[in-house]
């Protein structure tokens, strides 16, 4: 055990209470970024970040982005830069986290009013934003306080960005990350990230992987406008029946995607990866939970988190355009969009994956003999992310899971994105680490948000810990 | 001729003023069926057509139908039926048709006022209802009054039956037809009914067919929600992955349908029945002008003809439960409902269609091994209907064809379907006509529908021509 985590330890513990209060603090504003009536809480938001950092010690910055695109009556919020430390001798720790919230409202169903952090005797503490990501955000503020008045030395230069706009689309981030990754974040030596979720409720996780997403587009259009079917079936080509015999061509029921050459660019599974699988802790009772269903398509948790994590997949999400209501309607569409993406992985290029894609889709269009006109687009695409988790960044971590809950963390992936990763990662050139903070229950973006009193604190130990080991690392 | 029609029609012409000034009253009153506020106007319509009936010395009843089922607040309008004259010596004619209109707004795209009746110099007649179905409807009154005012004996019975709920799916309607076919109708020798409208601008037809509609839904459902693509993506079973592949089995891009069996219920075409299409005024260049394309299927007009009006089609319309706004959204649908339907034409039974669409579609599942589970329901059905178009019902009213136009009349089925035609024959078990008196281009149901004034005079002159022929027509 590093000799000075045992006084943090017992100061983070003393200071239990009133971190919940700071954290209650933080709940009570409505930070919702989706909301025009709400900016100003964002705004707000962030001014009690900055408040806080400053009132610590740390030097702040509340830097403006400017309007927010397509609704320029509105400032985007601030991004919250602060630094903590300035001693060359210590390494330097880039850390991201966001203070805007998902939009909530009772009546969608919470238990309790979202914005009044409520705490229940299991001591899960319900409010909007509690895990998503205002707990994490305050967890680095909460070290920092622990720290001092256990009379602890900081054991790294700590950096701070905290963005306003994490769930609308983080609006002008990855420009100001660019940016000021010569500038502010220039001494970054490591970024820890800590906005996603363990894999299960009872131990941590280090996540090291993510898988990218490239999202496409079929259109299909015919005649001038919706048609009577009775009128017109049977005459003319019709937009729906060409769409749906294209979008069949995907995917096969077990998940296996049907674009020739696509799985050929998935990096194999290697003998290390593969003894990575078997001890991560999760059953195949927890993806049923998770689902509601038992409509699983591997029989083993190994192949079931390979399929989320290192292999591709292929989702069909809907046609726009065609009769979508409730009841019926005998009405021949004119022009449908059918939507579908790809989950990609290492090593599969966007570009590769758009020309296999494309390339089989005109392929057996050309085979419906059809005059419809038929389009194929890019909508978006996002890479997927694999870090080492094999650098210090991730060893320290590993260090402080054992320290603080007793356990070797699961090394972990995950199947959907968070494209702030790569953009720190390109940005700066360091590893970055995924360290979360709340448990997979937490329900993060649905009603009854929560993050159980006992993650928060000794969460706010892990991230303590994490920085200490990561000072006592080997330079490699 | 027959010597009655000339003084009649020039009545008819003398009237023609007076005749629109009807029409202009009507079209004033917004009898839009489907609207909870517009129901006092759909009662105004009836009592003005009841007493325009009665001035004209008919007998008339304004039936009630009760409540509205579903909106128990709400009055059924009255059917209007009427008797004028009771001379056992002639031949009793049944006419249906309806006072009631489909909604209309001047923001909707209306080039003038919905509601207030509005000639351009091109003798078109702006209104809503113009064409469906207050011209047709007061077409009936019009002749009895040229009649009248021309001192021409009324050369049959005519019994009169408008409805007020023809656009919001004919509420109570069938039930009263049964009850009083054996009372108020019990005279009836034939049906006719003007509700739809020319195949072209030029010619009138005389319509004998009509086809079908079976609907059908699909319901796939695994997950107990929708799911996030990028965890769930690869390790459950998709809903749309299965939806789509059971859509693409069902119809091929030409149209033809792939349930096995299926066409082997079609009656075959006969030489007599093959000969009537040639003649029929349209061509490939109507077809592409309606279609606002030329994505057609078929080479010539006799084909597509035969693939709208005796072949059957399917039509895939849509899925309910999917992701189906604008946009990119990476949800995994956890219950989606596919949506088809195929147009019926003789001898396909309801049942046997149902049984082969749903044998094939579990067929089919089944071979998907998915664990999603998969149902096939029948939404609704209605039954085709063919009259003889040999009957004197038709020879009668193509010699008023000719009598006004001079020429012969198109012979025309539908490709879509009006249930009262197959309600009337079954209640009766009469001969049933469509007479149309509106042409193609008259947008019905959609903006600035209109009736030309020489379809609304040359039309009742049409109406009065046809009830002479029938009164001249042998006992068959």
């Amino acid at each position: 055990m590093a000799p000075q985590l045992e006084p943090f330890f017992k100061q983070v513990d003393e200071l239990s209470g009133s971190f919940i209060e700071r954290l209650r603090a933080a709940v009570a504003i409505p930070s919702i970024s989706a909301s025009d009536e709400h900016r100003k809480d964002v705004f707000k938001m962030g001014a009690f970040l900055a408040s806080e950092l400053e009132r610590l010690g740390a030097e702040v910055h509340q830097r403006p982005l400017g309007k927010q695109p397509g609704k320029e009556h509105l400032d985007l919020p601030p991004v919250v830069i602060a630094r903590y430390g300035n001693d060359k001798n210590k390494r330097t720790i880039l850390v991201y986290g966001h203070y805007d919230v998902q939009p909530a409202l009772k009546e969608d169903g919470w238990a309790t009013e979202p914005f009044e952090l409520t705490i229940d005797e299991k001591g899960r503490m319900f409010g909007r934003g509690s895990t998503d990501d205002k707990g994490p955000v305050l967890g680095w503020l909460n070290v920092i306080e622990a720290h001092q008045k256990a009379g602890v030395e900081f054991p790294v230069n700590l950096l701070c960005c905290f963005e306003g706009m994490e769930e609308y689309g983080s609006e002008g981030l990855d420009d100001f990350i660019h940016a000021e990754s010569k500038k502010f974040f220039k001494d970054a030596d490591a970024v820890c990230i800590s906005d996603n979720y363990w894999l299960g409720t009872e131990k941590p996780c280090l996540t090291y992987g993510l898988r990218g997403c490239n999202y496409y587009s079929i259109t299909v259009s015919g005649p001038g406008q919706d048609l009577h079917s009775g009128v017109f079936g049977g005459s003319a080509h019709e937009p729906m029946t060409d769409l749906v015999t294209l979008l069949s061509k995907l995917v096969d029921s077990q998940g296996n995607i049907q674009v020739p050459g696509l799985m050929d660019l998935v990096a194999p599974v290697t003998e290390v990866e593969a003894q990575l699988y078997p001890g991560i802790s999760y059953s195949m009772d927890d993806l049923h939970e998770s689902l509601g269903s038992t409509t699983s398509i591997h029989p083993t948790k190994e192949r079931t988190l390979m399929a989320r994590w290192r292999y591709p997949s292929l989702s069909v999400h809907g046609i726009e355009g065609a009769f979508s209501a409730p009841g019926a309607k005998t009405v021949i569409p004119a022009k449908v969009i059918g939507k579908f993406s790809i989950r990609t992985v290492p090593n599969m290029e966007s570009e590769d994956v758009t020309r296999l894609v494309k390339d089989y889709i005109n392929s057996e269009a050309a085979k419906l003999n059809t005059k419809n006109t038929i389009d194929v687009s890019l909508l978006h695409d996002g890479k997927w992310w694999v870090a080492s988790p094999k650098h210090w960044n991730f060893t320290a971590a590993g260090k402080a899971v054992k320290q603080v809950f007793g356990v070797e963390p699961d090394m972990t992936r995950e199947g959907g994105s968070i494209p702030v990763t790569l953009t720190f990662e390109q940005a700066t050139g360091k590893n970055v680490l995924l360290l979360p903070m709340g448990s997979s229950t937490d329900a993060a973006h649905s009603i009854n948000e929560k993050l159980d009193k006992s993650n928060y604190i000794q969460g706010t130990k892990l991230l303590g810990a994490y920085l200490h080991y990561v000072a006592e690392e080997p330079i490699v």
